[in-house]
């Protein structure tokens, strides 16, 4: 089968042909139907994490994004059958530590970051192993196609595990988002779905209007003001605000942009330049009583009120996507990302 | 000034002539625009309560759901001038008892129903009398008109406390509301906002259409089914469940609605019939570790979510509103609930 | 191996000789060393349930208190080995569907309660099997002797549950226990190791000297005073209270025990005077926004905050223990149930 | 009456003569009995907070632990008498914001700090005057000694609040505390008395000895290791940490010492070296879901609950006094912390 492999950082993904995966007795495999490309891809290309000892292999078949339909199905495997239409998400399971028990998949002891590591390779290739598939794979409803399946994945996720469980969002609430890529996009709807109030902050001004657009009632372009003060003056500081980018400078912008009592709450993994550290205020925060919560994907186990949400006519993931792919495109669109020349979500759906 | 006054209950209102009420040095008066007429109303006109010797005094002047513009103001009061628009609740509070101070002031220590017993008399009357006004009052934004303020209250806080403050609910969620009249649609307008999917339950299908038309998914009419059994199977069981009615039959359907894990919210009040008790299966609540919440208005501190809540543009209190009522025609409006021959909020806007 | 069999409702249970068990694929055989004798097994013995359909079936090895050592192992069972000293609890899960991976296993959609259906033959006998070990099943610590796990079960793990997890308890509370047996005084022993204060309410002296002795700081005799009164008397009303009896007397008298805003929680299941249901003061409670909720067990994945507190010191579930007995006495010490002739937990120690 | 005030930032405090001070309408005079002495103070003394425009102005009457008697009262206040004994907090609100009305009046919108602003004078000084009396100051039970609640305040205050209210705390968590001086070894007490474990991180074994006195089961001297390394070799990473010290070693060590999903609570300012901010790992605390919450003082509406703690037995704060003052003293007892050559908590007691 084709797959996209990382073969040099910096360097074009190689598309390549691979050897079909096989089922783990616990695992599936999957036809991969569409797949997104996310800035985390680009990180993994541009090798960074080396500053934590987590930059991706060489050898790596990237994309942790997909949808699709399982071909192959393992012995101890009881919940799927060939032919069924799934959602896979990034962070995967053992299903079985105690976090896996309690809600928090996405932390695992013994997790996977699916595409980012040689045991799972990833999902820009036409088939992929998941390992767990019990706890890992979910079923997808009609109402969710593949492309808009992979347009959650990993960054509507993400966006809505952090709004949904970690921040403790308020009816009416304003919160503010930093970065509106498709992590961005994705919280200024979700936000909005939840009866919050957004104000949304990028310095490109079609990505702002692309948060008006869905939902956002007030946008601050950070090139031309201090966006943390102007989130102040407008709204009198935000309830819940994300880096939904990841740059000491969004960080920073983010924390500042909270009224007394509020949370911040970090998405974006940051690049080289901060090498996985940003200078907090941490005065500030004491005096202010601020707190500034980590949040990593979603478990797998709470796809089903992701889907809810969607069934309530709520939120649109799909309306996030725009373009499609073919496998060949990947390694070009991903060199883009390098000046932030994409907009939205861009999915593969030609393998 | 003129006002309707309980003189015997079960007999229509009397419209009196009274002295236009003063100033407390805490207080202030209000010139009512707009006053809701509730059930509540009818329940203290009909005597219920006297097995809680919880009945409303005769002598009273009714009227519970003002909003108005400030007419007089107390030596102390710092937060308000005369010709001020403003919201009042019904529950007041002294601003003093640690549960006031704690964001619970529908549950002061010392506070007053406003409408209900002699200190403050009601809001059926050209002028309204609010005591510890810095702490009750609220500040009306101009976005919301005297007749949308007083669709608020009681009703709309009411469901608006319940679904924010008291119950657990989560994205997607489903939200079973029994008992579709103003506090119920008040309920589903919140419970949509929230991104919640409502199943409406009412034995009237004009209530229920009402119901559909501000955001309910499915409507369950419960004079054709059983009404429990019935969102047991079309949802498979609520998230939260609401009895928005007040009646052993509407709170134990809303209770056996619940999936395991699930939340009751007790809104309404019951009628002479239960005198205040209901029977409820409590070993099947233990064994699925059903949770059944008492909830009580809103505490004044809370306005400010709800408007921000209209902000957004999530909720429409205005949209309740299916009649404009002089004073005069509040008696036989009254009378007209005696078999649910109301729907959705009305209003007096004449004095 | 010898067990002792439910044959006829209210009759002495029966030694007989039984085929040892054998060990699912995912479970294990644990060799009983003790098993705590408990009244939900007088329930089951006096043939309570049947208005829910829910007795125990005639033929039925009761038992649901064990801890031991395991002497088989499935083959797909990965924690475990024959000679590991293990905790069992009475409410099996299956360790897949969506409540048992969200720390709710007691709750498990198709779960098992040991020793009350044919399925989960009980642990009154020389061995015990317990299916979905990896999930159910726990290490138990060196510290924690075998009977000191057996007191743990089920009544322990259900006072703990309900403080740790269902009650909003905090610091400097006052907890109301109605029912000091065995539940109660484990909730007298969690309430104040959690930093609450405990007032203890029973109608047999002896059993509040037992409180006394665990940490309670009140004691109210329930047969000489009228107990809500007098808990709203001396500590000016509950935070919570728990019926850890089961009858609608204690448990209108927890709830009636609280201050406003207290949270009621449910334990103990009826007798058939009640049959499953009980009338509560629904108006009072919506007034107060009291909050009742119902408990059950405990989520085998608690165990370890279980085993947690114990090792810092702050409670001694072996010190509930107020007697060992042989298999053979099980009979004659439940029938002493009937008129409350047993105090404390006894723990069947000879097999 | 006499009064140690600020003059040169890092040269002795003056003792002066300064008149007493008059109570605000609003307001009390207390009679100062006991102050507790405080790094807070001596920050205040060496001028640090200038980064901030924080410092303290030179001229300030400094103490901010003061418990005394009222000796006069302003004509608005309503729930104190002269004569009565009371508690002071540091954090004094205006009693009537919306923080302060929802029980975060140590963030008051127009608040004060006692004793590090002109407007409030401090309690090294014979009396005090305390705005809005009836919202922060507290009736202290006759079991609380002027002695111990001056060592209630700000430090045990600061830990209480911190493990009651903004920590997720559960039972048996595992709670590091980094720094052991009075916030610390509050924290200890604190957290013991809620049922948690503690490990006590310092570098000076005397107050490691002291921590292990008041409850901690584990100590780690932070000169001879690696704190968090040792932290999560030992019990397995902390599910709450805390900085009760305020520096950049201490504040990232606490971060570190947590588990996956952990909290860490800020509480110590920083020093001039740090001027207020810290690199903190935000990929790391990301990846993992750590949380990182700043915590300030605590209510002067949560007396109560602190007050209840110390009846429930729990918690002794007299028992962190280890040396009581004269006024006289408090110059030299300053200076003394500059090297971290004071203990526990100093109280002045004779003025
Ligand atoms: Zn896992
Ligand atoms: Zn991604
Ligand atoms: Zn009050
Ligand atoms: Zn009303
Ligand atoms: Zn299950
Ligand atoms: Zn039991
Ligand atoms: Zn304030
Ligand atoms: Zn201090």
């Amino acid at each position: 089968m084709r797959a996209a492999v990382l073969r040099e950082y910096g360097e074009p993904l190689r598309i390549e042909e691979r050897d079909r995966p096989t089922a783990a007795p616990h695992g599936v495999v999957v036809e991969v139907e569409a797949c997104g490309v996310c800035r985390s891809d680009w990180h993994a290309w541009r090798g960074h994490g080396e500053w934590a000892d987590d930059d991706v292999p060489l050898g790596q078949v990237l994309g942790h994004e997909p949808a699709g339909r399982v071909v192959e199905v393992g012995d101890r495997v009881t919940e799927f059958a060939v032919g069924d239409d799934v959602a896979v998400p990034f962070c995967l399971g053992d299903g079985s530590c105690p976090r896996c028990l309690s809600g928090h998949g996405n932390r695992c002891e013994n997790g996977y970051a699916l595409g980012f590591e040689p045991a799972v390779p990833g999902a820009f290739a036409e088939c992929v192993a998941v390992p767990h598939a019990d706890y890992n794979v979910t079923h997808r409803p009609e109402s969710v196609s593949a492309r808009a399946a992979a347009a959650l994945g990993c960054r509507f996720m993400t966006a809505f595990h952090a709004l949904a469980h970690r921040a403790p969002l308020g009816a009416g609430d304003w919160v503010a988002v930093h970065g509106c890529g498709g992590v961005g996009l994705s919280a200024v709807q979700v936000a909005s779905a939840l009866g919050a109030r957004v104000v949304a902050v990028d310095i490109r001004d079609d990505a702002l209007d692309a948060a008006a657009r869905m939902g956002a009632a007030e946008t601050v372009n950070a090139s031309e003001t201090d966006a943390a003060a102007e989130v102040q003056k407008r709204v009198g500081g935000a309830h819940v605000s994300l880096d939904a980018l990841g740059s000491a400078e969004t960080c920073r912008a983010s924390v500042e942009s909270l009224r007394s009592g509020g949370t911040h709450v970090q998405l974006g993994l940051t690049t080289d330049a901060e090498a996985g550290e940003v200078r907090l205020p941490t005065d500030y925060m004491t005096r202010h009583e601020l707190s500034f919560l980590g949040s990593r994907g979603m478990s797998p186990t709470s796809y089903d009120e992701l889907f809810a949400l969607i069934d309530a006519g709520e939120v649109d993931p799909g309306a996030l996507v725009t373009r499609e792919l073919s496998l060949d495109e990947v390694p070009e669109r991903l060199a883009a990302m390098d000046d932030y020349g994409t907009s939205g979500v861009e999915v593969v759906t030609e393998f």
